[in-house]
């Protein structure tokens, strides 16, 4: 293992942090929190020290597939850890794991809160809760990728790249990895400028207006107000449900766009599936709850929003869904294991894996029917490779594990079925709020600590799709190899 | 589409289930209950009749696995649309869905009931409807194999056993199919008597003895009281707890005991983990359930009971596990969903797949660490073949995706989360009772026909582990190939 490249790299990855913590700071300046202006400093000053000192030693850049998984793993954790630092030291948050709660439901653009009353965080700290958002959608590393690439070998960068991008396989966009991430970061922070600008001609006011773009950009969900968004207008709500799935869309599909090939990127297999699934399951929901609403358009309209927030694993929330029939809420727990699209920023088991294990189902059928025709899985007309597929099954064998042990220990606090299963869907999958106590109109404040750790560790086996952190418990990966 | 050799098939089976129910006939009629005898022979004729018209043409004996699939699937459909013809014909059960429902829950082995008064049943119909359980247990056409191997080329046999075999993989005892499956019926003759031996031993009146046995021996747990079997002494229950265990182990490991080679049987790893799951789930219960019983015997006696009930999917009880802590409940429903063994007589997924699951799970993690090192999946010191992986896969993903429209449909009655999801294991995994309504004191009555539709699918999906119907319902299946 070599462990002082791997703190060079976390060393890097403080430093950027700090940097970006420093906002804050201006940010209670301006709204004369005077109060939150030290803690935030003393944070950064902190991740700054130890940045410095971790990227000190000198190290060989000697690469196995190993050190790009675990050094995700571990990053992901510091980055938490130290982002925590302002909420507790300056006391707003006075538990130091619900301030790590709460800032790895950021980084990991989940979303779920503990908080029961958010309205009274100062504004400084509300920017940074929902910065993390941004940051952690398209990924801290690919950040560091982009600014600083490796310049040693561009094995380093993409197993990097690889470990922190969601989905079953990674396409780099152009040859070097470096490039890809410049230009995934590009196509972000563009996409939040345009959302940003549709808000503004709303009329929004700057500070909601950036906090939400962080939140929908990073399919995060963290607000800023006790009612999630509800109070905003219904031109804003719409802005964000169309911005939503729009980020929930592989960015591969908007390079294609842009480079002048809209046929290729429309006859993605996943956005069309994906596109599928929100039209019909708002679709369903519309008709099961249009009772509920004094007409049509009003039911479609928060149909849609909440399908779009759920499945891009965002969070959002319009209305209290917790009172929906049973069917509505299944097809939201449904769609919360669903989840986004691969190489999007949202969560989930993400729509290409499905699509890619019926694939692979129904190819199995055709070999059993016929065992001497060669049966392959295709995809946009390439063919996907076994290594992919048994990379999705083993993605799914840990996933169901985990999503079983979770239940188990939420369950010692008798919550009933529906928050238990609703609340482990919500963090394993990146979501936020789930059902009954932890449903859109609660908090996870009332979780037993066990609970919260294990949501914790859920978030973040969420974010970076399980496996860097298996890496990180194979004990046969300690020690020299 | 060889349809004279399937019909020839199905009409050997009408026959075969004619004969079996015939001594319902002798049951009605030593207890007196002479309206329902005439029932009983109208069904036995009927099915006779058409099982001979149906053998009545030539066929030849070409084979292909389509045919083996597609006529597994058709015969269970045909056997339970006529096994619930006395039902229906005695008026006993009014619908003739639920007749149906009735039937294929107990050839299925589910034990899942639509009676609200199962004591009103007449004891002949009890007899017929618990002796479905045997015989669906170990496999209508295992019996048919049995009693009369296909001449001509073993290739047919050995299709059909494998359709109705549960688990990844079919061990054929000895080479020929034909004796594979006598010694089956064999071991499964013999366990059955002893049962009957033991619980006589007890005192227990025949007629409770004998339906008891065929409920234990197939897992499928009708009971012919309406609270199933806590009225039972503390022994029997204890025998019965032994008994269930018992016939959810691979049947391969009693022949390799018999045959002299212990060593071999016992180290089976799924034998191993099935038992280790047992006692660790009953451990966990007994403490979480100890306050509600007078003393931790009695709780470690209910816990042992319900833990070999629910995960060998009989679905017996001695109290009302409805009651219970949330977490002794998730417990009962993961419990569910990994079912038995592979080649035991229970449901489920199955010990030996979610042990292959997570094998090649690791493997691949191996994989990933070391690419040019080989890494394979062994079981039972034998290599595990990338036909028998990607069969598991495929297997889960359809299931997964019966769960979840099945948990759609269900979801429209509003039941509660427990129910809904707990009626769907209960049924998709051969168990019976659920939680809520559909716990151990309720009953599926009062579920909507679309609902009983879907359950009836899942049982039957459950019992063939889905593949065969996903060979029916493939269009290029149907018409000459």
């Amino acid at each position: 293992m070599n462990y002082k490249m791997i703190a060079n790299l976390i060393g890097r990855i403080l430093c950027v942090e700090a940097v970006f913590l420093l906002p804050s700071a201006g940010i209670s300046l301006y709204f004369r929190e005077y109060d939150t202006i030290f803690p935030i400093l003393i944070s950064v000053l902190l991740m700054a020290v130890i940045g410095i000192l971790l990227m000190k030693p000198k190290y060989k850049a000697d690469y196995y597939p190993r050190e790009g998984f675990i050094a995700v793993a571990l990053a992901w954790i510091v980055i938490s850890v130290f982002g925590a630092l302002p909420f507790y030291i300056s006391g707003e948050i006075p538990s130091f794991l619900d301030s790590v709660f709460e800032t790895i439901s950021g980084f990991t653009t989940t979303g779920a809160t503990i908080l029961k009353d958010v309205e009274a965080l100062s504004k400084g700290l509300l920017y940074w809760r929902s910065f993390t958002h941004w940051l952690g959608g398209m990924g801290v590393l690919v950040f560091v990728l982009a600014i600083h690439p490796t310049a040693k070998g561009s094995g380093q960068s993409l197993y990097l790249l690889r470990a922190e991008s969601p989905g079953p396989e990674v396409d780099k966009l152009v040859p070097k990895t470096g490039t890809s991430a410049k230009i995934l970061y590009g196509l972000y922070i563009g996409m939040s400028a345009l959302q940003f600008l549709l808000l503004a001609l709303g009329g929004l006011p700057w500070f909601d207006n950036l906090t939400t773009v962080f939140g929908t950009a990073g399919t995060g969900g963290f607000g800023i107000y006790a009612d999630s968004i509800a109070s905003y207008s219904s031109y804003e709500q719409t802005i964000i449900t169309i911005f939503m799935t729009l980020f929930g869309v592989n960015f591969t599909v908007y390079y294609l766009l842009i480079t002048g090939k809209p046929k290729q990127a429309l006859r993605n297999e996943e956005l069309r599936l994906y596109l599928l699934i929100q039209v019909v399951a708002a679709g369903l929901i519309t008709a099961d709850t249009y009772h509920l609403y004094p007409n049509l358009r009003q039911a479609m309209h928060h149909a849609a929003f909440q399908v779009s927030s759920i499945m891009t694993t965002t969070g959002f929330a319009t209305v209290n869904f917790d009172v929906w029939p049973e069917f509505s809420k299944w097809i939201l727990v449904l769609l919360m294991f669903v989840g986004a699209s691969a190489g999007s920023t949202g969560g989930g088991i993400k729509v290409s894996r499905i699509l890619l294990m019926i694939k692979s189902a129904l190819c199995e059928r055709r070999r059993q029917l016929s065992p001497r025709k060669v049966s392959v899985v295709r995809m946009d007309g390439k063919l996907v490779s076994d290594d992919t597929l048994r990379g999705i099954w083993q993605y799914m064998a840990f996933y169901l594990i985990i999503t079983g042990i979770s239940v188990l220990v939420l369950s010692l606090e008798n919550l009933g079925f529906d928050t238990t299963l609703a609340s482990v869907a919500a963090c394993l999958n990146n979501i936020g709020p789930g059902l009954g106590a932890s449903g859109p109109i609660g908090s996870f404040a009332d979780f037993s600590d066990l609970s919260k750790v294990v949501l914790c560790a859920d978030m973040l086996l969420g974010r970076l799709e399980i496996i860097p952190f298996m890496m990180l418990f194979a004990p046969s990966n300690w020690g020299k190899h």
